[in-house]
């Protein structure tokens, strides 16, 4: 069994319980992080406590906790669980207070909850077969740039992904690609140059997005973030996506039709190799 | 201390507690409904059964216990904590289950919990003085059909109404008032006519609005179903919102601006009258 964390206390996970008038149950009014962990070690932490800082910033919650403070409790549960490969989850709320769509007053104390899942990070069956993915209309929210627990939608969308035999969901919203149901949505046409939607209020600002961008831009690699259509992704030389979990993934199938010649493409196979590698040098 | 019930057990507020991997506190995995209570009694109790059973279906989230049982549930709870007015809170999850976006086995047992709020609902300064609301876009997402926990952006506009002085935000979606942060909109133009937004998965179908429109129709009222823009509601006689734990109340200030002489108008008072009557009749 598990140990996790929730609000200062390390406990079995069969113990890990908030009050049901946390926020987070109530009203999402909750954020998180997906910390991965290779070798036993965290990747890109400072990455995600920047976007963490962001997300909570946006929505005028306070900090549960200092970084230094933070990283201490992802290293004791990585530590308590002997994790070696899989994520730290992370969430924060703002905490339990009778319902009330007002925020709560601001000294009321954020709830902050850990827990870890072991999973094979770099030997995936996917990154080798390749994920085949539907495209459904975007129907959420209008700040996806929010790391918000508002994640009905891209379950449902995941889950219908399943249902029609694919692994996963790329969101469509006025004919072009926002982002996968959890991850960030690239495609490289027949010039090889990497093209991914930019930042905005409608993808989330991925962690390994940036990395991946940076190190694409360090090997040579021609970047356009811009917009692009399911139309031009079906006739893309290839596609992929990145998330903390995934890493970089090659996509093989749209909407039932083969990306390229139906196999992985030589950039997702060369920046997944390149990231691992720089991940695992640089995790703490 | 209140009573309240979380799965199966009538325990203490401070006992009510859900897992952290309850799929309501991490995907916002969860629909609920707020039945308000006069003298003691649950209001429209049965129209508000029937809104769960749409919100689950179009989730396909297997329904938490059949309907005699919810209602035993709800007059145990109103009973145990003596309330003679004001509502019972209900809240069903997808469950428990390990983090994934893909939705659980379908045997995952439902969470189910409710807990009361005491309230004055009929003796209301509001419903003397009116409201003042602010308009905010709308950036909810595209099934506010569907009565999910999804309620941070509420929750962000009503919190802003506040801090900008007001009592409440409506929502604007092109242009269009979609409905109040939690509760439909609508206004009487010089026309005498009643004209509040139809049903779509731009807006909640509210109980209280079924109610309303349903008894401004026996008392001869015109009713025209169909978007209305700001600046229509800025020149209009009246304004006014329904939902089920403020009835019916007078909005007489948007944006800074009076509505009509800037005092609660006839119609929403009338309705106002006419609906309370009517919900103590038909209260179970």
């Amino acid at each position: 069994m598990r140990t996790v964390y929730v609000n200062g206390v390390f406990c079995p996970e069969d113990q890990g319980r908030v009050s049901i008038f946390d926020r987070g149950f109530l009203f999402a009014d909750a954020v998180y992080e997906v910390v991965s962990v290779l070798d036993g070690r965290l990747v890109d932490f400072s990455g995600h406590m920047a976007r963490l800082r962001r997300s909570l910033g946006e929505l005028a919650m306070p900090q549960p906790a200092g970084e230094a403070e933070l990283l201490a409790i992802h290293r004791e549960l990585v530590a308590r669980n002997g994790l070696v490969e899989g994520a730290v989850y992370m969430q924060v709320t703002r905490g339990a207070a009778d319902r009330d769509f007002l925020f709560p007053p601001e000294d009321t104390r954020p709830s902050l909850v850990l827990f870890t899942q072991a999973s094979s990070l770099v030997e995936k069956p996917a990154a080798t077969s390749g994920l085949r993915v539907v495209t459904l209309p975007d129907l959420r929210w209008q700040r996806c740039d929010i790391k918000t627990v508002q994640l009905l939608y891209p379950s449902m969308a995941k889950t219908e992904a399943k249902r029609r035999g694919a692994d996963d969901a790329w969101l469509v919203k006025d004919g072009f690609v926002t982002e996968g149901s959890s991850n960030n949505a690239y495609i490289v046409p027949g010039d090889g140059t990497l093209v991914t939607r930019p930042l905005s209020p409608a993808i989330l600002p991925g962690i390994t997005r940036t990395a991946v961008l940076r190190l694409a831009g360090v090997a040579g690699m021609a970047i356009d973030e811009r917009p692009f259509s399911v139309e031009e992704a079906l006739s893309a030389r290839e596609a992929f996506i990145t998330s903390a979990s995934s890493f970089v993934l090659p996509v093989v199938e749209i909407d039932g039709q083969r990306i390229g010649d139906g196999t992985p493409g030589e950039t997702a196979r060369l920046l997944r190799a390149i990231y691992i590698e720089e991940a695992r040098k640089s995790a703490i």
